[in-house]
Protein backbone atom coordinates (compact mmCIF):
# COMPACT_ATOMS: atom_id res chain seq x y z
CA UNK A 1 0.00 0.00 0.00
CA UNK A 2 2.75 2.62 -1.02
CA UNK A 3 -0.75 5.47 -1.20
CA UNK A 4 -4.09 4.77 -0.18
CA UNK A 5 -7.33 7.16 -1.36
CA UNK A 6 -9.10 6.71 1.67
CA UNK A 7 -12.17 7.62 -0.35
CA UNK A 8 -11.25 4.28 -2.73
CA UNK A 9 -14.40 2.32 -0.92
CA UNK A 10 -13.25 -0.94 -2.46
CA UNK A 11 -9.33 -0.39 -1.91
CA UNK A 12 -10.06 0.87 2.14
CA UNK A 13 -12.40 -1.79 2.46
CA UNK A 14 -10.12 -4.76 1.42
CA UNK A 15 -7.40 -2.90 2.97
CA UNK A 16 -9.01 -2.30 6.30
CA UNK A 17 -9.80 -5.96 6.44
CA UNK A 18 -6.15 -6.79 5.46
CA UNK A 19 -4.78 -4.73 8.20
CA UNK A 20 -7.23 -6.45 10.95
CA UNK A 21 -6.36 -9.80 9.90
CA UNK A 22 -2.64 -9.16 10.71
CA UNK A 23 -3.09 -7.55 14.03
CA UNK A 24 -5.36 -9.49 15.36
CA UNK A 25 -3.40 -12.45 14.69
CA UNK A 26 -1.02 -11.21 16.86
CA UNK A 27 -3.65 -10.42 19.58
CA UNK A 28 -4.83 -13.75 19.79
CA UNK A 29 -1.54 -15.07 19.77
CA UNK A 30 -0.83 -13.34 22.83
CA UNK A 31 2.09 -11.63 20.95
CA UNK A 32 1.53 -8.32 22.65
CA UNK A 33 4.85 -6.60 21.75
CA UNK A 34 3.82 -7.56 17.87
CA UNK A 35 0.21 -6.01 18.65
CA UNK A 36 1.39 -2.67 20.25
CA UNK A 37 3.91 -2.41 17.31
CA UNK A 38 0.49 -2.24 15.09
CA UNK A 39 -0.82 1.15 17.03
CA UNK A 40 0.89 4.94 16.37
CA UNK A 41 4.13 5.26 19.34
CA UNK A 42 0.77 7.90 21.13
CA UNK A 43 -1.79 5.12 20.16
CA UNK A 44 -4.80 4.82 22.30
CA UNK A 45 -6.40 1.84 24.23
CA UNK A 46 -9.64 2.89 25.48
CA UNK A 47 -11.99 0.28 27.20
CA UNK A 48 -15.30 2.63 27.59
CA UNK A 49 -17.19 0.28 29.71
CA UNK A 50 -14.46 -0.06 32.20
CA UNK A 51 -12.77 3.59 32.63
CA UNK A 52 -9.85 1.96 31.55
CA UNK A 53 -7.77 4.61 29.15
CA UNK A 54 -3.99 3.48 28.09
CA UNK A 55 -1.64 5.80 26.05
CA UNK A 56 1.68 4.48 24.02
CA UNK A 57 3.01 1.09 22.80
CA UNK A 58 4.30 0.26 26.31
CA UNK A 59 0.90 0.77 28.16
CA UNK A 60 -0.75 -1.14 25.66
CA UNK A 61 1.51 -3.84 26.46
CA UNK A 62 1.09 -3.65 30.25
CA UNK A 63 -2.42 -3.31 30.08
CA UNK A 64 -2.82 -6.90 27.85
CA UNK A 65 -0.46 -8.49 29.72
CA UNK A 66 -2.73 -8.37 32.92
CA UNK A 67 -6.09 -9.29 30.47
CA UNK A 68 -4.13 -12.14 29.16
CA UNK A 69 -3.10 -13.74 32.63
CA UNK A 70 -7.05 -14.27 32.91
CA UNK A 71 -7.27 -16.55 29.50
CA UNK A 72 -4.20 -19.20 29.98
CA UNK A 73 -5.34 -22.62 28.60
CA UNK A 74 -8.09 -21.18 26.01
CA UNK A 75 -7.59 -19.82 22.50
CA UNK A 76 -9.57 -16.42 21.64
CA UNK A 77 -10.20 -15.75 18.61
CA UNK A 78 -11.50 -11.95 17.72
CA UNK A 79 -14.50 -11.79 15.06
CA UNK A 80 -15.54 -8.91 13.48
CA UNK A 81 -18.41 -7.51 11.30
CA UNK A 82 -20.41 -4.41 10.45
CA UNK A 83 -17.51 -2.65 9.30
CA UNK A 84 -18.51 1.05 8.95
CA UNK A 85 -15.49 2.79 7.45
CA UNK A 86 -15.29 6.68 6.83
CA UNK A 87 -12.45 8.55 5.59
CA UNK A 88 -11.24 11.21 7.78
CA UNK A 89 -8.85 13.36 5.97
CA UNK A 90 -6.39 12.77 3.40
CA UNK A 91 -4.70 9.77 5.59
CA UNK A 92 -7.06 8.65 8.03
CA UNK A 93 -10.15 6.59 8.37
CA UNK A 94 -12.76 5.87 10.89
CA UNK A 95 -13.75 2.38 11.18
CA UNK A 96 -17.16 1.44 13.75
CA UNK A 97 -17.83 -2.78 14.31
CA UNK A 98 -19.28 -5.42 15.91
CA UNK A 99 -16.53 -7.24 17.83
CA UNK A 100 -16.80 -11.04 19.20
CA UNK A 101 -14.30 -13.11 21.18
CA UNK A 102 -14.37 -16.92 20.81
CA UNK A 103 -12.68 -19.16 23.60
CA UNK A 104 -12.13 -22.38 22.52
CA UNK A 105 -11.10 -24.85 25.17
CA UNK A 106 -8.88 -27.72 25.16
CA UNK A 107 -11.55 -30.19 25.37
CA UNK A 108 -13.48 -28.49 22.26
CA UNK A 109 -15.99 -26.55 23.77
CA UNK A 110 -16.11 -22.92 22.79
CA UNK A 111 -17.51 -19.79 25.12
CA UNK A 112 -18.21 -16.47 24.34
CA UNK A 113 -17.44 -13.18 25.70
CA UNK A 114 -19.77 -10.28 25.61
CA UNK A 115 -20.22 -8.82 22.25
CA UNK A 116 -18.76 -5.47 21.22
CA UNK A 117 -19.20 -2.33 19.51
CA UNK A 118 -15.33 -0.77 18.75
CA UNK A 119 -14.60 2.71 17.44
CA UNK A 120 -11.12 2.90 15.83
CA UNK A 121 -8.85 5.42 13.84
CA UNK A 122 -6.40 4.44 11.81
CA UNK A 123 -3.99 6.11 10.19
CA UNK A 124 -1.71 5.93 6.98
CA UNK A 125 2.00 6.01 8.21
CA UNK A 126 4.71 5.18 5.46
CA UNK A 127 2.28 3.26 3.46
CA UNK A 128 0.98 0.97 5.98
CA UNK A 129 -2.32 1.52 8.30
CA UNK A 130 -1.50 1.50 12.10
CA UNK A 131 -4.23 2.29 14.99
CA UNK A 132 -4.20 5.56 16.27
CA UNK A 133 -7.26 4.56 18.45
CA UNK A 134 -9.46 2.36 19.70
CA UNK A 135 -12.54 2.59 21.65
CA UNK A 136 -14.34 -0.52 22.77
CA UNK A 137 -17.79 -0.71 24.53
CA UNK A 138 -19.23 -4.07 26.06
CA UNK A 139 -22.51 -4.65 25.29
CA UNK A 140 -23.62 -6.09 28.39
CA UNK A 141 -22.44 -2.91 30.43
CA UNK A 142 -24.94 -1.03 28.32
CA UNK A 143 -27.67 -3.00 29.79
CA UNK A 144 -26.59 -2.23 33.66
CA UNK A 145 -29.20 0.86 35.02
CA UNK A 146 -26.54 3.48 35.36
CA UNK A 147 -24.83 3.04 32.25
CA UNK A 148 -25.27 5.23 28.94
CA UNK A 149 -28.01 3.82 27.44
CA UNK A 150 -29.93 4.13 30.51
CA UNK A 151 -28.98 7.76 30.22
CA UNK B 1 -21.78 6.28 -4.49
CA UNK B 2 -23.35 8.77 -7.33
CA UNK B 3 -23.21 5.82 -9.64
CA UNK B 4 -22.74 1.80 -8.84
CA UNK B 5 -21.44 -0.09 -11.70
CA UNK B 6 -23.24 -3.60 -10.69
CA UNK B 7 -20.65 -5.52 -12.84
CA UNK B 8 -17.86 -4.34 -10.42
CA UNK B 9 -17.23 -6.98 -7.96
CA UNK B 10 -14.78 -5.45 -5.61
CA UNK B 11 -16.92 -1.88 -5.84
CA UNK B 12 -19.93 -3.94 -5.22
CA UNK B 13 -19.03 -5.88 -2.73
CA UNK B 14 -17.76 -3.13 -0.52
CA UNK B 15 -20.88 -1.19 -1.05
CA UNK B 16 -23.13 -3.47 0.41
CA UNK B 17 -21.30 -4.63 3.26
CA UNK B 18 -21.35 -0.86 4.16
CA UNK B 19 -25.28 -0.68 3.11
CA UNK B 20 -25.44 -3.37 5.80
CA UNK B 21 -23.27 -2.19 8.54
CA UNK B 22 -25.34 0.68 8.41
CA UNK B 23 -28.93 -0.58 8.26
CA UNK B 24 -28.06 -3.53 10.90
CA UNK B 25 -26.58 -0.86 12.90
CA UNK B 26 -30.28 1.00 13.01
CA UNK B 27 -31.93 -2.59 13.73
CA UNK B 28 -29.69 -3.62 16.54
CA UNK B 29 -30.38 -0.44 18.35
CA UNK B 30 -34.19 -0.86 18.08
CA UNK B 31 -34.58 2.26 15.52
CA UNK B 32 -37.16 0.58 13.70
CA UNK B 33 -38.26 3.05 11.51
CA UNK B 34 -34.93 3.95 10.83
CA UNK B 35 -34.52 0.44 9.85
CA UNK B 36 -37.74 0.83 7.36
CA UNK B 37 -36.54 3.51 6.20
CA UNK B 38 -33.42 1.32 4.43
CA UNK B 39 -36.32 -0.41 2.37
CA UNK B 40 -37.83 0.65 -0.47
CA UNK B 41 -41.58 2.34 -0.04
CA UNK B 42 -42.65 -0.92 -0.83
CA UNK B 43 -40.02 -3.07 -0.07
CA UNK B 44 -41.50 -6.44 1.28
CA UNK B 45 -39.98 -8.24 4.46
CA UNK B 46 -40.85 -11.95 4.08
CA UNK B 47 -40.13 -15.00 6.89
CA UNK B 48 -40.57 -17.82 4.64
CA UNK B 49 -40.23 -20.09 7.99
CA UNK B 50 -43.33 -18.42 9.28
CA UNK B 51 -45.76 -17.30 6.81
CA UNK B 52 -44.72 -13.48 7.85
CA UNK B 53 -44.99 -11.34 4.90
CA UNK B 54 -45.33 -7.77 5.26
CA UNK B 55 -44.82 -5.02 2.49
CA UNK B 56 -44.61 -0.97 2.77
CA UNK B 57 -42.59 0.70 5.51
CA UNK B 58 -45.71 0.60 7.92
CA UNK B 59 -46.09 -2.90 7.91
CA UNK B 60 -42.28 -3.56 8.86
CA UNK B 61 -42.10 -1.60 11.33
CA UNK B 62 -45.00 -3.05 13.31
CA UNK B 63 -43.54 -6.22 12.41
CA UNK B 64 -40.35 -5.27 13.87
CA UNK B 65 -42.37 -3.52 17.07
CA UNK B 66 -43.57 -6.74 18.00
CA UNK B 67 -40.70 -8.91 17.48
CA UNK B 68 -38.37 -6.80 19.70
CA UNK B 69 -40.70 -6.94 22.37
CA UNK B 70 -39.43 -10.44 23.03
CA UNK B 71 -35.87 -8.89 23.18
CA UNK B 72 -36.02 -6.60 26.45
CA UNK B 73 -33.35 -6.47 28.42
CA UNK B 74 -30.87 -7.62 25.56
CA UNK B 75 -28.58 -6.15 23.27
CA UNK B 76 -29.08 -7.64 19.43
CA UNK B 77 -26.11 -8.53 17.31
CA UNK B 78 -26.92 -9.58 13.56
CA UNK B 79 -23.34 -11.22 11.95
CA UNK B 80 -23.47 -11.69 7.90
CA UNK B 81 -20.71 -13.94 6.15
CA UNK B 82 -20.86 -15.67 2.67
CA UNK B 83 -22.47 -12.90 0.61
CA UNK B 84 -23.12 -14.18 -2.91
CA UNK B 85 -23.66 -11.11 -4.80
CA UNK B 86 -24.96 -11.05 -7.96
CA UNK B 87 -26.24 -8.43 -10.44
CA UNK B 88 -29.97 -8.17 -11.67
CA UNK B 89 -29.86 -5.56 -14.20
CA UNK B 90 -28.27 -2.16 -14.54
CA UNK B 91 -29.25 -1.21 -11.10
CA UNK B 92 -29.89 -4.41 -8.65
CA UNK B 93 -28.16 -6.85 -7.21
CA UNK B 94 -29.61 -10.08 -5.35
CA UNK B 95 -27.22 -10.44 -2.52
CA UNK B 96 -27.99 -14.47 -0.42
CA UNK B 97 -26.08 -14.11 2.87
CA UNK B 98 -25.59 -16.61 6.41
CA UNK B 99 -26.73 -14.33 8.79
CA UNK B 100 -26.26 -15.37 12.90
CA UNK B 101 -28.10 -12.88 15.78
CA UNK B 102 -26.29 -13.08 19.05
CA UNK B 103 -28.14 -12.00 22.46
CA UNK B 104 -26.02 -10.48 25.01
CA UNK B 105 -27.41 -10.22 28.44
CA UNK B 106 -26.56 -7.88 31.12
CA UNK B 107 -24.82 -11.05 33.12
CA UNK B 108 -22.39 -11.19 30.63
CA UNK B 109 -23.51 -14.57 28.92
CA UNK B 110 -24.15 -14.44 25.41
CA UNK B 111 -26.96 -16.27 23.75
CA UNK B 112 -27.60 -18.07 19.96
CA UNK B 113 -30.42 -17.61 17.76
CA UNK B 114 -30.91 -20.49 14.78
CA UNK B 115 -29.04 -19.71 11.45
CA UNK B 116 -31.03 -18.30 8.69
CA UNK B 117 -30.34 -17.85 5.07
CA UNK B 118 -31.10 -14.77 3.46
CA UNK B 119 -32.14 -13.52 0.26
CA UNK B 120 -32.01 -9.60 -0.40
CA UNK B 121 -32.83 -8.10 -3.67
CA UNK B 122 -31.12 -4.24 -3.21
CA UNK B 123 -31.61 -1.37 -5.69
CA UNK B 124 -29.93 1.76 -6.39
CA UNK B 125 -32.21 4.98 -5.45
CA UNK B 126 -30.56 8.18 -6.05
CA UNK B 127 -27.54 6.59 -5.39
CA UNK B 128 -27.84 4.70 -2.51
CA UNK B 129 -28.72 1.25 -2.15
CA UNK B 130 -32.23 0.03 -0.36
CA UNK B 131 -33.77 -3.13 0.22
CA UNK B 132 -36.37 -4.07 -2.35
CA UNK B 133 -36.99 -7.62 -0.82
CA UNK B 134 -36.01 -9.74 1.78
CA UNK B 135 -36.35 -13.15 2.33
CA UNK B 136 -35.12 -14.94 5.49
CA UNK B 137 -34.98 -18.71 6.18
CA UNK B 138 -34.45 -20.25 9.45
CA UNK B 139 -32.17 -23.41 9.60
CA UNK B 140 -33.92 -25.29 12.42
CA UNK B 141 -37.41 -24.92 10.43
CA UNK B 142 -35.90 -26.55 7.76
CA UNK B 143 -35.31 -29.75 9.89
CA UNK B 144 -39.12 -30.54 11.17
CA UNK B 145 -40.66 -33.13 8.76
CA UNK B 146 -43.38 -30.77 7.01
CA UNK B 147 -40.42 -28.28 6.06
CA UNK B 148 -39.35 -27.64 2.58
CA UNK B 149 -35.81 -29.75 3.18
CA UNK B 150 -38.23 -32.55 3.20
CA UNK B 151 -40.15 -32.15 0.21
CA UNK C 1 -13.47 -13.54 -13.83
CA UNK C 2 -11.58 -13.80 -17.37
CA UNK C 3 -8.55 -12.17 -15.72
CA UNK C 4 -7.78 -11.69 -11.99
CA UNK C 5 -4.78 -9.43 -10.87
CA UNK C 6 -3.71 -11.35 -7.70
CA UNK C 7 -2.00 -8.08 -6.61
CA UNK C 8 -5.15 -5.95 -7.19
CA UNK C 9 -6.23 -6.53 -3.05
CA UNK C 10 -10.15 -5.30 -3.55
CA UNK C 11 -10.73 -7.02 -6.66
CA UNK C 12 -8.32 -10.64 -5.53
CA UNK C 13 -10.71 -10.12 -1.68
CA UNK C 14 -14.07 -9.66 -3.22
CA UNK C 15 -13.35 -12.59 -5.24
CA UNK C 16 -12.46 -14.55 -2.84
CA UNK C 17 -15.10 -14.25 -0.90
CA UNK C 18 -17.25 -14.47 -3.23
CA UNK C 19 -15.59 -17.83 -4.54
CA UNK C 20 -15.70 -19.00 -0.65
CA UNK C 21 -19.57 -17.98 -0.66
CA UNK C 22 -20.17 -20.57 -3.82
CA UNK C 23 -17.77 -23.21 -2.27
CA UNK C 24 -19.17 -23.26 1.61
CA UNK C 25 -22.96 -23.29 0.50
CA UNK C 26 -21.94 -26.55 -1.12
CA UNK C 27 -20.27 -27.76 1.94
CA UNK C 28 -22.85 -27.06 4.63
CA UNK C 29 -25.63 -28.34 2.13
CA UNK C 30 -23.91 -31.62 2.02
CA UNK C 31 -23.11 -31.70 -1.34
CA UNK C 32 -19.74 -33.34 -1.23
CA UNK C 33 -19.30 -33.65 -5.28
CA UNK C 34 -20.63 -30.03 -5.80
CA UNK C 35 -18.29 -29.01 -2.98
CA UNK C 36 -14.75 -31.73 -4.37
CA UNK C 37 -15.42 -29.98 -7.76
CA UNK C 38 -14.10 -26.71 -6.28
CA UNK C 39 -11.10 -28.08 -5.73
CA UNK C 40 -8.44 -28.92 -8.45
CA UNK C 41 -8.42 -32.25 -9.76
CA UNK C 42 -5.04 -32.95 -7.30
CA UNK C 43 -6.54 -30.75 -4.52
CA UNK C 44 -5.34 -31.71 -1.26
CA UNK C 45 -7.31 -31.56 1.95
CA UNK C 46 -5.05 -31.50 5.28
CA UNK C 47 -6.54 -32.26 8.69
CA UNK C 48 -3.37 -30.78 10.18
CA UNK C 49 -4.87 -32.36 13.99
CA UNK C 50 -5.73 -35.31 12.95
CA UNK C 51 -3.18 -36.34 10.70
CA UNK C 52 -5.94 -36.85 8.13
CA UNK C 53 -4.45 -35.67 4.39
CA UNK C 54 -6.40 -37.08 1.35
CA UNK C 55 -5.54 -35.91 -2.23
CA UNK C 56 -7.66 -35.68 -5.54
CA UNK C 57 -11.53 -35.26 -5.83
CA UNK C 58 -12.54 -38.84 -5.12
CA UNK C 59 -10.76 -39.09 -1.78
CA UNK C 60 -12.17 -35.69 -0.68
CA UNK C 61 -15.58 -36.96 -1.53
CA UNK C 62 -15.19 -40.08 0.60
CA UNK C 63 -13.17 -38.40 3.37
CA UNK C 64 -16.78 -35.67 3.48
CA UNK C 65 -19.04 -38.29 3.69
CA UNK C 66 -17.29 -39.98 6.96
CA UNK C 67 -17.62 -36.59 8.48
CA UNK C 68 -20.83 -35.40 7.56
CA UNK C 69 -22.52 -38.85 9.30
CA UNK C 70 -21.58 -37.19 12.13
CA UNK C 71 -24.12 -34.44 11.36
CA UNK C 72 -27.25 -35.95 10.84
CA UNK C 73 -30.02 -34.09 12.19
CA UNK C 74 -28.46 -30.44 12.03
CA UNK C 75 -27.85 -27.27 9.90
CA UNK C 76 -23.77 -26.65 9.93
CA UNK C 77 -22.62 -23.03 8.73
CA UNK C 78 -19.33 -22.15 8.14
CA UNK C 79 -18.38 -18.88 9.81
CA UNK C 80 -15.02 -17.34 8.30
CA UNK C 81 -12.89 -14.16 9.07
CA UNK C 82 -9.67 -12.20 9.27
CA UNK C 83 -8.84 -13.49 5.85
CA UNK C 84 -5.44 -12.56 5.00
CA UNK C 85 -4.96 -12.93 1.25
CA UNK C 86 -1.32 -12.58 -0.65
CA UNK C 87 -0.35 -13.23 -4.09
CA UNK C 88 2.19 -16.72 -4.65
CA UNK C 89 2.88 -16.11 -8.34
CA UNK C 90 0.88 -14.79 -11.06
CA UNK C 91 -2.33 -16.91 -11.04
CA UNK C 92 -2.52 -17.92 -7.39
CA UNK C 93 -2.86 -16.51 -3.95
CA UNK C 94 -2.57 -17.77 -0.27
CA UNK C 95 -5.51 -17.12 1.98
CA UNK C 96 -5.39 -17.60 6.00
CA UNK C 97 -8.58 -17.43 7.87
CA UNK C 98 -10.37 -18.08 10.70
CA UNK C 99 -12.84 -20.14 10.58
CA UNK C 100 -16.20 -21.46 13.20
CA UNK C 101 -18.60 -24.17 12.47
CA UNK C 102 -22.57 -23.43 14.14
CA UNK C 103 -24.83 -26.13 14.03
CA UNK C 104 -28.26 -25.47 14.63
CA UNK C 105 -30.75 -28.33 15.71
CA UNK C 106 -34.23 -28.93 15.11
CA UNK C 107 -35.22 -27.42 18.68
CA UNK C 108 -33.47 -24.03 17.80
CA UNK C 109 -30.95 -24.32 20.15
CA UNK C 110 -26.48 -23.89 18.55
CA UNK C 111 -23.42 -25.43 19.41
CA UNK C 112 -20.25 -24.29 18.40
CA UNK C 113 -17.23 -26.59 16.94
CA UNK C 114 -13.96 -25.60 17.42
CA UNK C 115 -12.42 -22.43 16.19
CA UNK C 116 -9.94 -23.32 13.03
CA UNK C 117 -7.23 -21.55 11.54
CA UNK C 118 -7.02 -22.87 7.75
CA UNK C 119 -4.29 -21.99 5.32
CA UNK C 120 -5.65 -22.34 1.40
CA UNK C 121 -3.82 -22.35 -1.87
CA UNK C 122 -6.67 -21.38 -4.25
CA UNK C 123 -5.31 -20.99 -8.08
CA UNK C 124 -7.17 -19.40 -11.38
CA UNK C 125 -8.27 -22.06 -13.42
CA UNK C 126 -9.65 -21.26 -16.99
CA UNK C 127 -10.72 -17.84 -15.24
CA UNK C 128 -12.43 -19.22 -11.93
CA UNK C 129 -10.68 -19.48 -8.77
CA UNK C 130 -9.80 -23.71 -7.32
CA UNK C 131 -8.76 -25.06 -3.89
CA UNK C 132 -5.44 -26.15 -4.66
CA UNK C 133 -5.05 -27.20 -0.76
CA UNK C 134 -6.49 -26.48 2.22
CA UNK C 135 -4.76 -27.01 5.88
CA UNK C 136 -7.33 -27.24 8.51
CA UNK C 137 -5.50 -26.76 12.26
CA UNK C 138 -7.98 -26.97 14.70
CA UNK C 139 -7.58 -24.70 18.24
CA UNK C 140 -8.85 -27.08 20.34
CA UNK C 141 -5.78 -29.56 19.82
CA UNK C 142 -3.13 -26.74 19.94
CA UNK C 143 -3.86 -26.97 23.67
CA UNK C 144 -2.97 -30.25 24.61
CA UNK C 145 0.52 -31.15 25.73
CA UNK C 146 1.65 -32.85 22.36
CA UNK C 147 0.26 -30.34 20.16
CA UNK C 148 2.44 -28.00 18.30
CA UNK C 149 2.08 -25.09 20.33
CA UNK C 150 3.98 -26.90 23.59
CA UNK C 151 6.96 -28.13 20.61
Amino acid sequence: MPHIDVTDRARVYAEVQHFFARQIRLLDAADVEGFAATFTEDGRMHHASRDDDVRGRAAIVESLRANFAQHQGVVPRHWFDKLLIEPSGEDAVTVSYYALVTLTHADGSVTLLPTCLVDDVLVVRDGQLLTQSRSITRDDLLLVPSARRAS
